[in-house]
């Protein structure tokens, strides 16, 4: 019912989340100028992007912050919770696994996989570090939705393969690598060293 | 003179990088057909994106895969080292400044800063970490470019302020929260929840 919201509203609409509840302590009304701003887009572009949620703000008194909070997590998909993996259990994949903004959106990491001897049987934020190979049993069990990658970049390909093959169909891949998935899985990938490459382009100028 | 690269093309140059570095051990020559699968984007738009930082293949044989390596490293300004500093050593923090992807093009982590007292004097990958109050002097001494963000969210403007404040033009916000900062100054923001969000809304479909 909401997927026919376009891809750059969907990308934008996590940013207006994360406003609307970096402001909540304040507001309880929300004009589309202040989330424009606090945003960094325009407030044509916030009137429009909310009008794919189904929320028009009342002129003079702008969006009922709570109400508009609510329509954003609806269309996101957010207000059910959705089960997650971590699967590299180093400095990345632990600070993943205690990263608190996820559990905030409904995200829930159930499990973290590592194939390291050492690792595997250590605790991570209330969870014990588990042998990869228990992945699709896991996956299985948990109804795993989302697997986030924070292997080394040789094993990112391997790992994502099983994890499709298990039923996974959303992948945020951090290991510096692309991936190839088949159609219908959808990977949303963090290389930070590509941010990085940006920064430095624009310190040329 | 590099400059008036269009900001998506930019934005796509180091994920071109990323894959020629995956496929480096492999070939000497590079198609822009192989090079759009690698990255998941058309071959045309290869091709007008390379034209930008000056590289044109030779029809039937390709991009010499060293020469074009060489022409986007160019034209991001990664052919001299970037002094970076991390501010927050917890996990996020930690695992950034341990990361591996860094190094290899050209950025170099040159401190790690909090104000926890606990963390200060511990060693993170080779670095101890300072207190915070000795920013400006780090910034200054060693020519610090990029700061990265891993703080708190409620520390991450007061520390995007300090560091704008001392001269640095480039910041990556790993912190859940969105900066204000002065025209002039570049924000990449890494949201690992905004991924999340975008991954669950297509679970929907």
């Amino acid at each position: 019912m909401k997927t026919d919201i376009p891809e750059a509203t969907v990308a934008r609409l996590p940013r207006y989340l994360r406003c609307l509840t970096d402001m909540a302590h304040v507001v309880s009304t929300c004009s589309s100028e202040e989330l424009a701003q606090a945003a960094g887009v325009n407030s044509a572009q916030v009137r429009k992007d909310l009008s794919y949620v189904g929320v028009h703000g009342t002129r003079g008194v702008g969006y009922d912050h709570e109400e508009l909070r609510q329509q954003i997590r609806k269309a996101l998909g957010l207000t059910s919770p959705h089960p997650v993996v971590v699967i590299g259990a180093g400095n990345m994949g632990t600070a993943l696994s205690t990263y608190k903004g996820f559990s905030t959106w409904g995200f829930s990491i159930v499990a973290v996989l590592d194939v390291d001897e050492e690792r595997i049987g250590t605790r991570v934020d209330g969870l014990i570090v588990e042998p990869l190979q228990n992945l699709e049993q896991i996956v299985a069990s948990k109804d795993v939705e989302i697997g986030i990658l924070a292997t080394p970049p040789s094993a990112a390909q391997s790992v994502a393969d099983r994890l499709t093959k298990a039923g996974v169909k959303s992948i945020l891949n951090l290991a510096p690598t692309i991936l190839k998935v088949e159609d219908g899985v959808s990977v949303r990938r963090v290389d930070l060293s590509t941010e990085l490459g940006i920064l430095a382009f624009h310190l040329q100028s």
